[in-house]
C-alpha cells in the first residue's frame, strides 16, 4: 500500500471520523502525517510549541508532568482511537505536559490550524472531538476524587479495574492487558511509591486475583477485585 | 428594563459572546433564561439530567463531588464570564458533579440542544467555548499536580495565590477578594482538614501576610506569599 492509502485506511477506521464523508477523510489524510513510534518515544515535551493534534491509532501514550525536583505524575493514559495534544485546539500555545509512548504506537499528526479549519467546517467532527474532550475531563476529575478520597491500596485497585476496563481483552476465563506497565509507571498514575505498588500487586497475585509481568496483566478474578473496590 | 433587555445586556457583555453579531446574541437571549440566585443555592445535583448550559454573569459557583460517606471535594470555583454544566455539550446525559452558588449570583441558563445548535452555526463561538474548556482542563490538571506534589501547607498557599489571581481586586496597597470562603470550603478545595486550614491561615495572619474574615480576604504581602510557594 502507498503511504497515502495506508493513512486513509487508518483514518477511515478511526472512530472519530466514522461519520465523515469520504471527501473530508481524504482531505484530512492529505493534511496529516502518519508515523510509527518505538516504545518510550517522546511525542512532545513540556514548553514545546503546541501546533499539532495527534490521533492515536495503535498503542498507548502516557501524558505526564514533572515537578521541579523530577518527580513524575501521570495524568492519563491515552488508548487507540483517542486524540492527544488537543489543548492547542483550546487556545494553548505551549504544552504543559509531556506525551510519551509506553508501547510501540502508530500516530497520525495533523497541523492544528488545518484541524481547526476542519472542525469549523464539520459540526459533526466538532461534536465528536468535544465528546472525547468531555471523556477526558471526566477521567481527570475521577483522578482527583481518587487522590482525595482513597488510600494508596484503594487507588491501585481502582487503577487495575479501570485499566482492564479501558484496555483489557477477555480470553475465555481471564482479562488480559498486554503489555502491562512497570511498577514505577503505576506508581506515577496512582501517586504511590514503587515499593507500595510492588507490595500490593504481589499480595493480589498471592491471593489469586491477578498475575502479571512486564509483558502482561491477567485479571483472573474480576468479581473479587470489584468486591474490594470502594463503593 | 424589561427582562429581555436585561438578558440581552448581560449576554452582550459576556466575554464569550463579544465577537458574535447582534442577531446571534439576540437569538441566544431569546432562548435563554436569566435568574438571580441566593448564596448556597444548588444549581444542579449529581445524577440530575444534563440538559442545560449555564453562563455565570455575577458571583461564584462551586463545582464539587461527594463521596459515598459524604466527604466533599471541590473540583473548581467558577467565576464571572465562565460557563458551567458544559459536560452536556460533550455527550454526558447526567451530571457527575454538583453546582452550588457560594455567593449571590446572576446565572443565564440555555437549553443544551439550542446551545449546540448555536455552536454548530457559529465557529467563533465554538472556538471560544473550546478555549474555556481548555482553561478548565488546565486548572483541573494543576489541581492533580498539587495533590501529588505538595503538602497541605503548600496547597493552601497555592490556593491563596490563585484565588487572588482569579478573583482579587487591587486596592492601593493590598489585594482583596470579597466575599471570602469558609475554612470548610477551603479545606474541600485543598483536600485538607478544616483544622489545618484554620491553623495555616492564622499563621499567615500573624505574620502579616494576609488578613481575613468570612466577608473578605486581604492579601497584604503578595511578594512574601509568592516567596513561600513551591517553585
Amino acid at each position: 500500500m502507498s503511504q497515502t492509502k495506508t493513512k486513509l485506511w487508518y483514518l477511515e477506521n478511526f472512530n472519530l471520523f466514522k461519520e465523515l464523508d469520504m471527501k473530508t477523510v481524504m482531505e484530512l489524510s492529505q493534511n496529516s502525517h502518519m508515523s510509527q513510534s518505538r516504545k518510550n518515544q517522546v511525542i512532545f515535551f513540556p514548553e514545546s510549541s503546541n501546533d499539532t493534534v495527534y490521533l492515536l491509532k495503535e498503542g498507548k501514550v502516557k501524558i505526564s508532568r514533572l515537578s521541579e525536583d523530577g518527580q513524575g505524575v501521570t495524568l492519563q493514559i491515552i488508548g487507540p482511537g483517542e486524540i492527544f495534544g488537543e489543548s492547542g485546539l483550546m487556545g494553548q500555545d505551549h504544552h504543559d505536559n509531556m506525551a510519551e509512548t509506553i508501547e510501540p504506537a502508530v500516530i497520525c499528526a495533523i497541523n492544528k490550524v488545518d484541524f481547526m479549519d476542519f472542525l469549523d467546517r464539520t459540526p459533526k467532527l466538532n461534536r465528536a472531538v468535544n465528546q472525547l474532550i468531555g471523556n477526558r475531563i471526566r477521567k481527570i476529575e475521577a483522578h482527583i476524587e481518587d487522590l482525595v478520597f482513597y488510600d494508596s491500596r484503594q487507588r491501585i485497585l481502582l487503577f487495575l479495574e479501570r485499566h482492564v476496563e479501558n484496555f483489557g481483552t477477555y480470553l475465555t476465563d481471564l482479562w488480559e492487558v498486554r503489555p502491562f506497565l512497570t511498577h514505577q509507571e503505576i506508581g506515577e498514575i496512582t501517586a504511590t511509591s514503587r515499593q507500595t505498588v510492588n507490595q500490593i500487586l504481589n499480595d493480589l497475585k498471592r491471593d489469586g486475583i491477578i498475575d502479571f509481568s512486564r509483558q502482561y496483566l491477567w485479571l483472573k478474578d474480576r468479581n473479587r477485585l470489584k468486591s474490594l473496590l470502594p463503593v
